[in-house]
């Protein structure tokens, strides 16, 4: 049983605080955010599967590969800290060396985040400055400041809150995240920072986060690009005194929590996402194996002229399909079945029965679903995606990321 | 030797007639094409590699995988004849058949193609008069019209010729293709038609044909989608008592001859890919394998951000060197040269030497090429994309294909 909180932020969780402020990277806006718990905590982590890798992501990933405690998360957006050379690797070392320094940690007790403009020279001076003015306004009570700052071209920060109650006691789970252009399977330029003060060993930590971000963060698509920064990480300080063990009913009712605030996350970052109008969920149902139900969902969520078609509210059932017969899946397209939300749009044969009409309204709304049946087997996916519109060229032709 | 014949079209190699028409299936632009030889061809084609193949394809794949002699091909433009169940398919088998009584031949001496929109059924009654019409008409002086009427949104016709000279004897090859949205390797939605007057055995054509379709409409990009109904067909008639044998000095320069129309054909479907403005060529040098090359090629050339910023003209090489990243090949993205025609932009180390307002000023042309040296190996490949923009979107949420 859980609930989300209102104005639920990573400060959701008990024993956390969090900041956000101006720096100087950025021109005007919140360009640095520090996350932090006093007790020692948990972490767990997934990374970017791009080959190219920006010096803070490999920091942290190493951070959380060896099996330590961690107190601190230091994040700056403006600059992505990525095709730095060795250089960039040196400044993401001084940036976690500072702030530990600053919260008096060691140095591997800080995870650092970088999300901006690729290839160009992290402004230190900046960042220490940043850090020395950010650590004294660490607070429980910062819902917003985090998480605007860790915003790039995002129109909106999100954060979320939620409370899990198990017998009588109450773990409570929060997250911020920031995502927009750039939005793939495999992380792309995505930050989320997930708190909890449940009591979690590390393995079954990064376990139930591995597979929770393969349903959620790894289904969604902007525009098919993934980037050199992305990661999501979870922290959990046990401040609740709940041990959440395996195979026990509060490790389900934990992981369908963390699933959950995962796909508010990742669908949010959707809906935000670079022009987007429009909030797409694609099911994709009854395939033989999983891998071709993920390979038509990944396919048809990526495919530039579905998503110019929901944009213009066309009922182009012709390219749902097309997008799935390319996707290197093995089906019978002749056996597939089509749906708006659930209005049937084709039936197997290619049958038309759309009402075209009905199907336009629903195309017409800021949230729908297309499902694609293909009759086929027992396997089913959801894959998340937007609209591709104007506005998308325009921010992308105008932004250096 | 070879060179290109001004106003060259399908018609520009001996012996062969062609004609196009409006028969009522668009609104008012022409929409039947026939071409056709008196004398008998031998055959040969590439087909879409989507699952979802259109019902005329399927007709022309089994003509041409039988070992048979063709002598025309009707296409038609404004329905694509795809997803159009069994009634589909005896349709387009009556499309062949009647253009087959009509020209005095047996069925499976006629190809037949269609392009356009996706799962309406085909207005037969029109494809019969309109056969009935464009038999007359077929000439072998039409340059235009048989171009004009296999075009979907293309905004130019697309046609060429060419003449190889050998010992004092020529071999003609001529040609029309179509483009525009949904190009993509592996056969994107676009048509191409070639006639030549060699004489040349099929086995042979065949292994020519895939290997330089394999090098040029398999390497262009406009958007990533491949489609239902794509192919390339070539017929050889003979007309100029040449034959073209395996490994002679004349199988080289006609391999080389249609390697080069074929080049032309694929970079005028991107110059004029929907909304397009810029033709960028993507050239992959000194990777260690062909697939490493392909792979980073094909991320490049269809990523969204590069191509966006290709729109902007902004000299972004971290999308660049981000899409690599992320196109699954193994390479080391620190030993990474990227230049714009031959202005260094980036060097191993991610050094940046890019002089800004030169790099802008290439990339404000309307032709240039992106080079990425992997210095890995000896592998290199070409790639061909164009720019996306506004305009694209406006054309494709408003188009229904």
């Amino acid at each position: 049983m859980f609930e989300y909180i209102n104005n639920g932020s990573f400060t959701s969780a008990k024993g956390f605080k969090s900041a956000g402020i101006f720096c100087g990277i950025k021109r005007k806006r919140k360009d640095l955010a520090l996350l932090y718990s006093e007790k020692d905590c948990t972490a767990a982590g997934t990374f970017t599967l791009n080959k190219v890798k920006a010096a803070p992501l490999l920091v942290s990933q190493s951070v959380i590969t060896q099996n330590q405690k961690v107190n601190a998360i230091l994040i700056n957006s403006g600059n992505a800290n990525a095709c730095t050379g060795e250089k960039g690797y040196r400044d993401a070392l001084c940036m976690q060396k500072y702030c530990a320094e600053k919260l008096k940690l060691e140095n591997e007790k800080v995870l650092i985040a970088s999300t901006g403009v690729i290839g160009q020279e992290m402004p230190m001076d900046k960042i220490y400055s940043g850090v020395d003015n950010i650590v004294p306004l660490l607070s429980e009570n910062d819902k917003l400041d985090a998480a605007e700052a860790i915003m790039t071209t995002d129109k909106r920060s999100k954060s979320f809150g939620l409370k899990i109650s198990h017998k009588g006691k109450e773990i409570n789970v929060g997250a911020i995240c920031k995502g927009s252009g750039m939005i793939m399977p495999n992380m792309a330029t995505m930050l989320a920072f997930i708190s909890t003060d449940a009591e979690i060993e590390k393995g079954l930590l990064q376990n139930i986060l591995s597979e929770t971000v393969d349903k959620t963060f790894n289904k969604i698509s902007v525009d098919g690009d993934t980037s050199t920064n992305d990661m999501v990480l979870i922290l959990a300080n046990g401040e609740s005194k709940i041990k959440v063990e395996a195979d026990t009913e509060l490790y389900s009712e934990f992981k369908d929590a963390l699933l959950d605030i995962c796909k508010k996350m990742a669908t949010s970052i959707i809906s935000d996402g670079e022009g987007a109008t429009k909030l797409v969920t694609i099911e994709v149902l009854n395939a033989d194996t999983k891998i071709n139900a993920d390979l038509i969902g990944k396919s048809v969520a990526n495919s530039m002229l579905v998503k110019t078609a929901l944009y213009g509210a066309d009922a182009n059932w012709g390219r749902i399909i097309s997008a799935a017969g390319r996707s290197g899946a093995e089906f019978d397209p002749t056996k597939c079945s089509i749906s708006f939300n659930n209005l049937p749009v084709i039936e197997p044969g290619y049958k038309l029965v759309v009402d075209e009409v009905k199907a336009s309204e629903i195309l017409s709304q800021s949230e729908f679903s297309i499902k694609i049946d293909l009759a086929s087997g027992l396997e089913s996916t959801t894959w998340w995606t937007c609209d591709l519109t104007e506005e998308y060229v325009r921010i992308n032709a105008d932004y250096r990321t």
